[in-house]
């Protein structure tokens, strides 16, 4: 158990200095191709190298090491996660994947395997510098397009330039980025950002599906009117309309199970102490692991909306202004997941994902699976996000014991 | 009718010509003392002359005409409004109490009274430039101190200087403002700013009393999430909570007559559309003819969000912002004016302002009425603010069938 909690201890320690690595001082923001990137990719690199494997930088910039096999020249299981981070991050949304993936080769040592064993260190998962997320793996998965390369950040430069700033070359990008062709399997460990683990008192969970969203937008436009003047029943308030909707959508997503709806953003005008609201605008994001439940749900919930606004006068018009699918992960792999989180003293828990990952963007091309080890408070992109020693222990354990269990498939393949 | 439709429509074009006094081109904004107020005044005052009334301006800068009795010395009925305005105002909140006191006189014409009758146009009621309201009828009622003398405007010039700037004599405010102290009587006419007599189909009503108003702000604190990763039984989502006391809010106002009750404003952080919003500010409006009622419903709302909030484990506080008492208007004058309503072939509804208005300032001072014409559209504070040719005809011949009443009450005093 010691030597256990200190494996553990050192996925942390390291992801703790990753995160002293950053564009901003006295924070941890470490966005794509930044100047604080070549220092997380120099540490980064030193360490691979320390355990022993290949290393390369492909030509997004992602850091990639490789444990060959004896026994195969190309069969390969590939382990990711992403290095960049949102503004003001945590130390392991992205990082606590990569460095849980070195920790488990280091563990492995010389053990013979029938596969290779390549890790990746993804450089662009949150999106934050050009407002574009995934596009790391996007780029391992063949899909970058001349409009994601003409893509400019806030300060006017080009996806394409900005690898080439970085000394990559964006002609490359096809043969340098693509994962091995023979990969058979992929697993994508990361935080669960989340409350579900604690609320349940597990490590950890395997991810069966990321699941799917549909952002909308509303806007309830009544009458703006005096607010002393104006009997009640003559009103045509948007805010109480509003109100009665935000309170329905509450109580149709308690109500059916997997669902979650929620209104963010809310802005009520003229937004005077004493005026009746006369516009209200919001925003709806609804996700649930079927996709067919989805639009199901925001069917009922855009009914329901019309109802509020009609019974005070008002009227509502909904734009749908984003929709993504849900991904399922491997069900094979999940399944052989969770019987090695059994056989290593877990329960083999499974749940869905509310967050998108790269692992959405691999899975059309290859098996796809991830672990999610809990999250401590359920804090992500914020300074105090954390992980505890015994569940990241947890989930070494866990991913040892697959990757183990996996000699045998990777043979039969 | 022909002859009562043309004194109805004069007056409208009064109110039309005066709102094209402007201190900003192509709308209507005629602040406290500003460069277009001496234009309005002017105005005002020639055609005050021509009605044959004694002009002058007092020291706060209102503007007084009086119709001298043969029969009285010092008893004086006094018609008020104010002149100056919101910023792009329409023309009738103000103006046509004035100019309807006015055409009353101009229409009373030689006929002999045992009462003097006194015009003011208040010169400051809305408080925009020293984010003050009545302050001209407070000087009227002898209430002007050093500290409303200090007050500044936006740019920096106080009360004092502004006075002064305009040829006004601010060490004369007491005696130059007052009103007579004989007088017996006062009457405000005022546009409704409502929807209650265009919903009856009335042209008027008395109104008995202005009531009082209770404005808090709450704060719901619950805890920002991700809002694809918490499950609903999880959340502790400030705006599903502060959205259902919105709701609560309006059941409870729809429930108790009288009672209005308004949030205005609301804000709900960190705003975006993915995450849970953590903390709701909002603001609460309360009116009631009778104070004991508000006050009950105040603390009958704080104690429903108290309960919206727990359900979700939020926490609510509340500050109160603002308190007015609720006043009275003369319960003598109130039914004299409903009595002359009928006399002159109109209802004699009598009903609640829900806004403030001059006449609660002076009616501690002196038995004072107001008469509401109707507001089409209930529109006000707006640049299509309107006034209909029959609702002022009505009032017209209201105020005069009330002043002609006036006598026998004028010789008994």
């Amino acid at each position: 158990m010691s030597l256990s909690r200190t494996r553990a201890a050192k996925v942390i320690e390291r992801c703790r200095e990753l995160s002293r690595i950053t564009d901003v001082p006295g924070e941890t923001t470490r966005l794509f191709l930044s100047r604080a990137t070549h220092a997380a990719h120099a540490l980064l690199l030193s360490w691979m190298r320390q355990a022993g494997l290949e290393t390369r930088t492909d030509d997004i910039g992602n850091v990639r090491g490789v444990r060959r096999s004896n026994a195969s020249d190309t069969s390969t299981l590939l382990l990711f996660s992403h290095i960049d981070t949102v503004p003001n991050a945590g130390a392991f949304d992205g990082p606590l994947g990569v460095l849980l993936g070195l920790a488990v080769m280091e563990e492995l040592g010389a053990t013979e395997l029938p596969f290779n064993i390549e890790l990746i260190a993804f450089s662009e998962e949150e999106g934050i510098r050009f407002s574009f997320p995934f596009l790391s793996s996007t780029a391992a998965a063949g899909g970058i397009t001349h409009d994601h390369l003409r893509r400019k950040d806030a300060a006017g430069i080009s996806v394409e330039q900005a690898l080439r700033d970085f000394g990559l070359n964006p002609e490359r990008l096809g043969e340098s980025c693509a994962f091995s062709p023979a990969t058979f399997a992929a697993l994508e460990v990361h935080i669960e950002q989340g409350p579900v683990l604690e609320a349940e008192d597990l490590s950890l969970a395997v991810v069966q599906s990321i699941i799917g969203q549909s952002r909308l937008r509303l806007r309830f436009e009544g009458q703006a009117n005096h607010a002393g003047t104006t009997p009640m029943p003559l009103r045509r308030d948007a805010l109480t309309a509003a109100a009665q909707w935000i309170v329905d959508v509450e109580r149709f997503a308690l109500d059916h199970k997997q669902l979650v709806a929620t209104v963010g953003r809310i802005e009520a005008l003229p937004g005077a102490v004493n005026v009746i609201p006369g516009t209200v605008e919001l925003t709806l994001d609804v996700r649930h692991p079927s996709d067919d439940s989805r639009h199901a749900a925001v069917g009922v919930l855009l009914t329901k909306a019309q109802r509020a606004a009609e019974l005070r006068g008002v009227q509502v018009k909904a734009t749908v202004a984003s929709e993504q699918k849900s991904v399922a992960m491997d069900a094979t792999l999940a399944a052989s997941l969770a019987a090695a989180a059994e056989r290593a003293g877990y329960p083999g828990r499974t749940m869905f994902s509310g967050a998108g990952h790269d692992a959405m963007i691999l899975a059309p091309h290859v098996p796809t699976i991830m672990l999610f080890v809990r999250s401590p408070g359920s804090l992500s992109h914020h300074p105090d996000e954390a992980a505890r020693e015994e569940n990241v222990e947890a989930a070494i354990a866990v991913v040892i014991e697959w990757v183990l269990g996996l000699r045998q498939g990777a043979n039969d393949s």
